[in-house]
């Protein structure tokens, strides 16, 4: 459930708390991913200890691996991978559609195979419900269809017209399910708006999704190769038309300006790769200044040469002991020390952004 | 310093104390190894968490990445790493002798070529000395020449004759700088015994070093592919041949039996690089009962197909609350995590092996 707190005077911010089976998190918010149940090399402790709120996590790869049997035998998740932190878990559609082999749509069926194995595999709406149920997700996302942009609009009338459709069936068997388990109505399920760039696509397809009872709406099929501009449109006309009471969560996204960007057209939610996957690549973000304004954080490459006798550290928190130049070298010499304290860094810093935005808000300053 | 605290009755195994200038050490003790300035994928503070108390770090590896210039901005390796345990440096022959590119010996000089970009080096005894001086290490090692086994006599000799040399050598530019600065003169020298498996050689090189002055004495030229039983049988002849009153050190050993084992023999400090190595195979040590008897532990080869399911922890300590299923699951999945749980489960059955080892002299049932 989701309670909204406060209505930014000066933009469409807004503070709310969600609910959820695992405690209560304030919006907006960023969630880490741990794609295959686990966060890249960080342990959801850190995790915590930092403030993050809430993980994410993704349908199509736990039921590859580890697979259903044994999530099942851990009974969530959460006591899979040892954390007590809400969970949100992806529904897999993006990842069918992007990553599977072979796929192919009949009727309500997604078919495909493994981009492990090769096994084959059949995934529809009631399927993914059934997969986040066993994995105990505080928030599932049903299953949607999500094209890359710029797309053609036929292309985009049929995936939002099945997403459409595949939500309906989802949120009618999740209620069916809700009736025979407690723990399964404690459950919230997240609907996703498609529609690529076409205005009165957006608007059709949250229509639709909005007329139905989820507990969270989310932005799908952004962050996808579009430029930041379109990005913002799309927000400008879809967020509005999305219910105040409900969580607004904006999938993908992303840079640290494209997060306050879309705070201030009333996003939620946010998960994104990029703080763990630019740690991969020796990119870390530094905080430059208070604020959000131009220039407030930076980027560095720790392997650039200019790091190499830097005694200062990257940013000032629980990594301050930690030098640019002790960095340069883990990265230098492939210590996997290196990728986890980037790892650290880069959450910690979109983590402390988060806190910073809300803050913001709070003081009327957002 | 070393303070010998008691001797066992029931074996050559001993208690004491070894005074470093970042602290006291309890002997016996076991270190783990950060070779490049970091140990695998774990920071110091986790490692003191499990109780070790000094770290080993590598004199080749540091002089040639970071280098020297990076390494004096900090102040020494402990500040550029971050850590105020002591630190224990190789002298870097061994390294030199298996790693370096077409090394040659002239005179007391070791001109090799850097096995990362085939850049041109020089390491002499007094070198080897500067470096450890720059690095800051509580307990530096001599120079010394390490020939694996088996060994002909004749190459035996000359590596012996060599190591005593250059040991001299160290001690007496070691005193020279000890006279100009009290920050070195906390710094700890020990010699290096070899003398290959002979042992009339073996016990030859012991009276040569410990006529000299050094703090410690270890035995070097071990656990280089011989046998257990020769190993233990050097042991068996070269230890009592040690000064009482010095810190004795078996290089690079080795399997929980071979410390128990070397213990007995009256061996105070140990490293290897088994617990982390083995880690990354994904091969951990499992501590299945009470005292060093047949069986006391076993390993486990993670990614077996038998753990899928399996909830039980490996051992009963830190990371307890992570299944093996889990643990299986992060080395399937190749994420890093998987590497840094492996690691630390191995580090800590090292650390608890060695408390238990102290535990059990101390009650006199070693």
């Amino acid at each position: 459930m989701f309670t909204l707190k406060k209505q930014s005077n000066k933009s469409n911010a807004r503070l709310g708390v969600l609910s959820t089976a695992h405690g209560t998190i304030d919006t907006p918010f960023f969630m880490p991913i741990a794609t295959k149940a686990a966060i890249k090399s960080i342990t959801v402790q850190e995790i915590k200890d930092l403030g993050a709120q809430i993980i994410l996590s993704n349908t199509y790869h736990n039921y590859l691996r580890p697979g259903l049997t044994t999530i099942k035998k851990f009974g969530s998740l959460h006591k899979f991978m040892d954390s007590d932190l809400p969970l949100l878990t992806d529904s897999g559609g993006y990842q069918v559609f992007s990553l599977a082999k072979l796929r192919e749509i009949k009727g309500d069926n997604i078919e495909f195979q493994s981009h492990i194995d090769g096994s084959k595999h059949i995934l529809n709406p009631k399927k993914v419900v059934d997969i986040q149920v066993a994995l105990g997700s505080d928030i599932m996302m049903v299953l949607d269809e999500c094209v890359g942009l710029p797309s053609t609009r036929q292309k985009a009338i049929e995936a939002l017209e099945r997403t459409s459709r595949w939500a309906k069936i989802s949120l009618d068997y999740k209620n069916k399910l809700d009736k025979k388990s407690a723990t399964i109505k404690k459950q919230l399920m997240f609907a996703i708006v498609q529609g690529a760039d076409f205005k009165d696509l957006r608007l059709r397809s949250a229509r639709e999704l909005t007329e139905m009872k989820f507990d969270g709406f989310a932005v799908g099929g952004l962050a996808v190769g579009e430029p930041t501009k379109t990005m913002y449109q799309v927000l400008d006309y879809t967020v509005p038309v999305l219910p105040v009471d409900k969580a607004r969560y904006l999938m993908g996204v992303g840079y640290p300006e494209n997060i306050v960007e879309s705070v201030k057209r009333g996003i939620d939610m946010f998960d994104c790769v990029i703080p763990t996957r630019e740690a991969r690549h020796g990119k870390l973000y530094e905080r430059k200044k208070q604020g959000f304004g131009k220039g407030f954080y930076e980027t560095i490459i720790i392997t650039n040469a200019k790091f190499k006798n830097d005694k200062r550290s990257v940013n000032q928190g629980g990594l301050k002991n930690y030098s640019r130049a002790y960095l340069h070298h883990l990265f230098k010499t492939q210590e996997s020390l290196g990728l986890r304290l980037a790892t650290l860094n880069n959450l910690e810093f979109y983590i402390d952004l988060m806190k910073d935005i809300r803050q913001a808000v709070k003081q009327g300053k957002l």
